[in-house]
């Protein structure tokens, strides 16, 4: 194999190019086994192999600064910076992220999980270069799908006013995650049609010098390119074609399914496995057969999702059935709630659809589009939860960020038969701006109905149980933990503790607290997520004045990086069997058993 | 006047061209007169009054309907909608507010005051439309600065595809409320000097149609070309070219001085009347002095901000002595932060200049651009706490939203000395993404210099004085408050309460409370800003479990509107004499006096 030689960037350049062109197709076999195994982005390294090999030939990382956007594409350039163990056997597959780690190497710059970063975290380390008189190439590589994101916008904007060496690489597939929306890929298709020779040219309204390579899967091109642009005194954009899922033909057939894979999505001889669909019943299935029903009997229902469909279940079947009444606004997270502001004002229903990590890009939207207006939208946040994802996809912040913003009715459901009926009721009314954390646990159904006009309840509690001594709230995802904690506080400690679903994420049962003072000692509460800033807090907050104890659970102030989820449990005392501990000690019960 | 005959956008179209030129004078001398006696913004206002009544001459609103862009530029259009007596009379100066505002006209459909939002509301507002197989005219009117904003960018993105009728006003003026930064405003003004003819175009570059013209502030000019996109089938931009500041000469002289203006501003002949600076100290001049000695020390020091200088005091000659190493990156907070995290990846010393409301912005770049990263940014936060200011600018919420985000420290002083220390200890440390709340109340030096090494005591509260059974934490800006509270506490309940510093703002310092506990039966936390996720909900959460009582104080959950700060004070319970009334009650004592 070519990759035995191959062990640092210095490696790469004694290779010919038909070396080269080996390579890329060794990385790719290996990626596409490992992907295939452990789940992983699949396309978007496959179509980079080239590229990568080609920045390493022409420019001397370290001391060149390689800058990935999203950082999904980086395989490539992992196996060429020292990790290529972590492609080679299965037993090494789980050492390196799938995101750049500067932890991991000095060829990584920045941890980056996010999209259309990449150019104002360069336009940086350029301008720190200059500051301290320094030389060396600032490259940041950015897909297309990434420069619909008004980070990558506003990056640009300043990166061609740097009067200095940056490198933009547009690596263009034709894709975002799903198909590209927006006025901006018209343009790239007219760049690519003429060759790059357009006139009009949405890079050379920026201000930045232009270099198109239409192949931009051919080594010997792209490093005649970036020959061209090395050292460079003034901001360039360079503009290569690539293929998404290059060498894999499930891949190029089928792009967006293949951008990231499950494991066992391909056979041995690499061939698309058909997909079991269960039919059962789940927190995908439910949502989309009620937008579609509601879309039916309701013109002005719209579903509207930023770029990433496949987080939801949205596919082209369910998409083509919508028709006009869907739209993936591209990856575009600020856009999509002023929009969906806009369409609420105008009279229409927006379901939008946002990743709970990716609702963080919203924060003012939410706050001076949205909330501030009180436009009526229903915000569904799909996978929140505390969860054993890499550090820059934690879906455990949104709580803390949405909680705290003025005017925002945010529901936590803990049923099918609940969250249905707060989505009808969200979409329905017309007073509140409204965000649904759908549940990301185990599926469940109660077949009991649930009838409440949610407008007529706003910030009530539901009591499931009366109990004494102790009242275990358990929000959303965590009500089941909840259930189990007072199943475990009744047979260790032998009392009949209190339930209560809270079902408001954003408010306080003022009265309901104030009744617990009555005949309780202590409170518990349980949020799957952030535990600072989050719901708990409010009630330890109310409850600070009374003789009522509380303790408040969920997940510490910290970015973890794929630890397993019982171990987080365990790190945040989230067992029944450790809260019960705490309760004994908090109220020195001890044990019946 | 012909403004008597004008009462709503009706009146308007009766007017001859003559006579809409007059309306647009009388208009702007009623605006200098109001922004000069109660302060507002002035250059955006006389700027577009012949647009704005162009606007209202060739469309219908409220069937057509108009979205402002931040909306400070909406004088004219309140003059023509109905609300001219807010300006005609000191007296109902404060009637309407300076942007628009749903509750006060059916013309007014968006409560806004963040720029670079028009785009993606207007394209919400015509999807609307066309769901609901309804008819009319969708407009955005948004200023050159406020195209630099990632969302006015993804929002030209998306209302380009839109496939039926949009009109996007560029009113040109050739300033932000700075001069323009960024590789667009090359475009524009390329733009400007061809007529419009340019074949390198941004808009087009988008996929709009597209409309130059030149003379923004002819009426006649306005309407022909208004006309010839009314009704239009299909998204397009119409690039007006005005002059900021028109008809008011020191305004059109001094552009960025008369974006917004303080009251007597002007003499009685509209002359500008020098400023008496003091030449005292104050938050600007200190941190000012310190940022020119650093900068002059280490060339690697570099002074940022997003788009408004004079919100920090950093006035040209400021900016004309750090040259190279002050950055202003135009309306773009998001791509502020990832630029100063990779300044500081590459080894520079970023100290970035951000308005409380403005930082959020940039919730996901503080997470994950930022902090994930561990950048060693120094970020000043201006203007926190709560404040009288209009719904759409408060500062109340930055300590609730930065508070929670891991790894961040977020620092809160309460003096000049401390203040200085903080701010040279940040810029000198290489460990920590760092923040600093610049203090926003009254000037304090204690002439006692702070010599302590924050990174040695992260997280460690101040005892200032250690008395017994209540503790009284008051943070940054309210330490003032907190002192007062213990001095009323001894003067009405003849106790000596314990007074603490707590410093930072994103941790609690567990030793210090554990004490507490020891001969303590209260706490009492005082922050100005939400109290809703902030710093003293942490303190309840880890008092939740013990004997100690906690009580905190703060802004409560809530949009205030232009309330006076004596009266949101009271509403939240923040004199000192409200705050002992409640200590006594809480502990069920009774005065001594």
């Amino acid at each position: 194999m070519i990759l035995d030689k191959v062990n640092c960037p210095d490696d790469v350049k004694g290779l010919s190019f038909s070396e080269m062109e080996i390579l890329a197709d060794e990385m790719r076999e290996l990626i596409i086994k490992k992907v295939n195994t452990i789940g992983g982005h699949c396309g978007p390294n496959l179509g980079i192999a080239e590229a990568t090999i080609a920045l390493h030939y022409v420019f001397n990382s370290p001391e060149d600064k390689i800058v990935f956007d999203v950082s999904h594409q980086c395989y490539p350039h992992k196996f060429i910076t020292g990790r290529k163990e972590g492609f080679l056997k299965p037993e090494n597959y789980m050492k390196y992220t799938g995101y750049t780690a500067p932890e991991e190497s000095e060829h990584d710059i920045f941890k980056v999980g996010h999209t259309s970063t990449s150019v104002s975290l360069a336009t940086g380390l350029a301008k720190a270069r200059d500051l301290k008189g320094e030389t060396g190439n600032v490259i940041a590589l950015i897909g297309d799908g990434s420069l619909s994101g008004g980070e990558a916008f506003e990056g640009l904007d300043n990166a061609a006013v740097l009067n200095s060496n940056i490198i933009i690489i547009v690596n263009d597939n034709d894709m975002s995650i799903a198909p590209n929306e927006g006025g901006l890929y018209k343009n790239l298709k007219l760049l690519r049609d003429t060759n790059g020779q357009a006139e009009c040219n949405y890079f050379k309204s920026l201000g930045f010098d232009y270099l198109y390579i239409g192949e931009g899967n051919n080594v010997e091109k792209l490093i005649d390119g970036f020959k061209k642009v090395k050292d460079i005194d003034h901001p360039v954009v360079v503009h290569i074609v690539t293929e998404k899922g290059k060498g894999l033909k499930p891949a190029t057939e089928h792009k967006e399914m293949f951008h990231w894979i499950m494991p066992n999505t391909l056979d041995e001889n690499n061939n698309l496995i058909p997909m079991n669909y269960s039919g059962g019943e789940d927190w995908y299935s439910i949502t989309k057969d009620y937008i579609l029903k509601k879309a039916q009997e309701d013109k002005s229902v719209i579903a509207i999702n930023p770029a990433t469909p496949g987080v939801f279940g949205f596919n082209q079947d369910f998409r083509n059935k919508l028709g006009k009444q869907y739209i993936d606004v591209g990856i575009a997270e600020e856009h999509a709630i002023a929009f969906a502001s806009g369409l609420a004002k105008g009279g229409a229903k927006p379901i939008l659809n946002v990743m709970s990590s990716f609702i963080q890009r919203t924060y003012d939207q939410l706050s001076q589009d949205l909330c501030l207006n009180n436009s009526p939208i229903t915000l569904l946040i799909w996978w929140g939860g505390i969860s054993s994802a890499d550090s820059t996809h934690l879906c455990t912040f949104d709580m803390a960020m949405m909680g705290n913003i003025p005017n925002l009715v945010y529901l936590a459901p803990t049923n099918k038969e609940e969250y249905l009926r707060m989505l009808d009721w969200s979409v329905n009314q017309t007073e509140f701006s409204t965000a649904i954390r759908v549940p990301s646990c185990e599926f469940v159904s109660t077949g009991i109905a649930d009838t409440t006009d949610y407008s007529e309840e706003i910030n009530k509690f539901k009591m499931v149980r009366q109990g004494e001594k102790i009242a275990v709230i358990g929000l959303g995802n965590f009500f089941g933990l909840a259930e189990n904690v007072v199943n475990e506080i009744k047979a260790q400690l032998g009392i009949d503790a209190t339930l209560i679903n809270p079902r408001f994420i954003t408010g306080i049962d003022e009265e309901m607290l104030n009744n617990l003072k009555l005949n309780h000692d202590l409170v518990i509460t349980l949020e799957d997520g952030e535990i600072n800033g989050g719901f708990g807090e409010k009630i330890s907050r109310y409850l600070g004045n009374s003789n009522l104890k509380v303790l408040n659970y969920g997940s510490h102030k910290e970015f973890t990086d794929r630890i397993p989820l019982a171990e987080l449990y365990k790190r945040y005392r989230l067992t029944p069997e450790q809260i019960v501990e705490d309760v004994a000690s908090c109220l020195n019960l001890n044990a019946i058993i």
